[in-house]
């Protein structure tokens, strides 16, 4: 294992070493927020880009390129002089020592320890469903569910050419939160506005969009009126909404809920999301999603130098937890600098209050609603919730060049009907597609369902 | 197998059929020029997207992205109303029954048939270099290329950060033709300018540049003074250039020539190609290169209903091969709708003849040569030959939004030293770097000289 190394020893004998684990909204805000301290700061992340998760749906619908959303780390703290970045993964943490294990063989000392690593996509231990059913959290889920869905529809026509049929498109979407709403709605865009011209023989406006939800109803976090104007703006777009609807089986080709089965050329799973596991390297309790319980200072029980911060934390406020979304996430980075600075100046630490401003999900081109809370209380829908929409997310986007093309992206995309991103790479196969095609036509339903889950 | 279906058989009783295979630049040319006669044409491709080859080094090297230099066949062809695509791949070829067998199982009739696949690279009967010397042909290679520059730096910062060493960062690329150079630079490039201020314990300025090449000199297609001038460009950016070298072995980590090893962070192969096995399944005569040998009208012997195009014919003209570069791709395209058009007018076809407007090529930043004949002759080199290259290539681009965020991207990378596109996606290893970590500082010549090949 690796030893404490000159160039990270020499300045941190003088200032406090404050290792930021996760460069995403949380581990970026609280080392932008520190920049002025006399810390010496190391971010450590295992990949080397930031990624603006709120936008990731439109990589996988192709209307943005994966550059468009990402940008590298070190490059968003290039200029901040008293920040280096690691592109490592942290293994290991002690608490006693003050140090983490980087996958690399090193251990990283610090004074201070912000870990940022959110979550990730949870099957409800059913891991075996992934590779049918893939989450959206990476670039790489991106491009996959990317790969999946254009892909569908050029086995479809290629069927139709040679074959004269093809097996029904049906695209599932499991989970009816903001990403399960925004995936569905894109899909249905895609096939209806964008894909109509380019193919000759199949229809892609025939292809059904099914969302399905355990739950009573869709966006269950918003208001119950906000839920029914997403639920009806869903039904405009010709998305099949299930609500209390339980998902028990899924397979290559198939989603089977309540013993009943139903092909499916895409699956795509918004269902569940757990804490990253860094979390329970720390020893403290964990809530049933594997999040850190943290206090009003963002501290785990008995480490006042470790902080926990957005999805990977567990802040109760009045009796409620505190969203798992950015806006918490970005408020908590702020925070930890500002605890720190306290630090610094000898001064009490703060505690943390959220400050909601409001949440926000789009339904397809051109619609979403929208429950503000600052700098007036509303519930929006329609285009005007769209509008808002686009412009908070358009002001969040790091780094002027993404601004930039992201706008001209939408611009285009709006406009044009057409999307700028369309590229098929990798695996030119779907699970499942080819047992489809050797049923035959009529035979599909039949022979799935005599099959074993 | 399958059989001929409906959607095909109906129209096509009326018109001939031309299958054309390969949506490159010599098929989509070809499929341009019949767009207004009364045949019928399918284009195959088993990649849903065009790809416009000559930029592709710009996005292993992170200044433009995927989408910036590709777009789906069929949206390129959707105006086109007899024309349909079809994302699949030629695996027969039966002359005699005028038909392709298809991977996805189905027969293709065809009156005529246009092969335009091109050509792949070739590592001369040592595919086992493959995975330590990735070439540059798809969207696929060039994001690979990308990853495994960009992780270099990353992996030597980390490794200095921890260690306080790290192995040497040599990049060889293996080749001086056009796409050899054009890497060379453009990694010197982004290691002296781009990357200088991203980076706290490396110097990506300390970065070695290799480029090996078996000949007397650099673009050995180009006159002997635009290789002079290539040359001494690629010295003034750092790049060291080694001709007469042959390279002799390749592995993680290193590269061989003459016996001599030298370690190899990243090594790039752009030293061969070889044409297309599709060629192979027309059972006619095949150049060294295994390109189709064709006459002036682009058949094969015997086969008049065939056309070989682009890289993948070997066509003679004045003594002289016609080079596998995208000017005569594009013409030959052209000149196949000509032809049809005089056959189905009952005149005989006109001979091809290649029109050579010139060559260029790019050395790093606002530096090329070029080697004009039309609209004048002569030998450019410097800033006027890297805008004349710059236009040319813009107005290349297919698609209005292509030519748009191609040159927004230029602008911004020209004007602000910064890469847009610097993700690093998938694996997070590189081929070779843990056995020089663990080789230790100083060790690790000493380790890989006494390695067996």
């Amino acid at each position: 294992m690796g030893e404490l190394t000159r160039p990270l020893e020499q300045p941190l004998a003088r200032h406090p070493r404050v290792v930021i684990v996760g460069g995403g909204f949380a581990g970026l805000h609280a080392a932008k927020g520190l920049a002025r301290l006399p810390v010496d700061i190391t971010v450590v992340d295992r990949r080397n880009h930031y990624t603006f998760q709120p936008l990731l749906y439109q990589v996988a619908l192709a209307v943005l390129s994966p550059a468009d959303i990402a940008q590298p780390i070190r490059t968003i703290l290039r200029r901040q002089q008293n920040t280096q970045v690691l592109m490592d993964e942290v293994v290991g943490i002690d608490p006693a020592a003050r140090r983490v294990a980087l996958v690399s063989g090193a251990q990283l000392p610090y004074d201070y320890l912000v870990l940022a690593t959110g979550a990730t996509h949870s099957y409800f231990g059913r891991d075996d469903w992934a590779p049918f059913a893939p989450g959206l959290k990476t670039i790489e889920d991106a491009t996959e569910i990317r790969r999946r869905v254009l892909l569908a529809f050029e086995l479809a026509e290629r069927q139709m050419v040679e074959h004269g049929w093809h097996p029904p498109l049906n695209f599932v979407v499991i989970g009816a939160g903001p990403t399960g709403v925004e995936l569905a709605g894109a899909i249905s865009d895609i096939a209806q506005l964008y894909m109509r011209h380019d193919f000759r023989h199949i229809d892609p406006a025939k292809a059904r969009v099914l969302l399905l939800e355990g739950s009573p109803r869709v966006l269950g976090a918003y208001p119950e009126d906000l839920s029914a104007k997403a639920e009806a703006a869903l039904g405009r777009l010709g998305v099949e909404v299930h609500t209390l609807t339980h998902v028990t089986g899924i397979g290559p080709g198939w989603v089977e809920m309540a013993g009943k089965r139903i092909e499916a050329v895409v699956t795509l799973w918004a269902a569940g999301v757990e804490a990253s596991p860094l979390g329970r390297l720390l020893g403290t309790p964990l809530d049933r999603r594997g999040s850190v319980l943290v206090d009003e200072r963002l501290n785990p029980p008995g480490l006042p130098d470790v902080f926990v911060l957005g999805d990977l934390a567990h802040v109760e406020q009045d009796g409620h937890q505190v969203p798992g979304v950015a806006q918490p996430a970005m408020q908590m980075g702020d925070h930890v600098a500002r605890m720190l600075a306290a630090d610094l100046a000898g001064r009490p630490r703060p505690a943390f209050r959220y400050f909601d401003k409001g949440d926000m999900a789009t339904i397809g081109r051109m619609d979403a609603v929208a429950k503000v809370e600052w700098p007036f209380k509303a519930h929006m829908s329609g285009f005007p919730a769209w509008a808002t929409w686009l412009i908070v997310h358009i002001f969040f986007l790091i780094g002027f060049r993404n601004r930039l093309s992201v706008f001209a992206a939408w611009i285009w995309t709006y406009f044009t009907f057409t999307r700028g991103a369309r590229l098929i790479t990798g695996d030119q196969r779907l699970p499942g597609w080819q047992d489809q095609i050797e049923a035959g036509p009529g035979e599909v339903a039949k022979k799935l369902k005599s099959k074993t889950v």
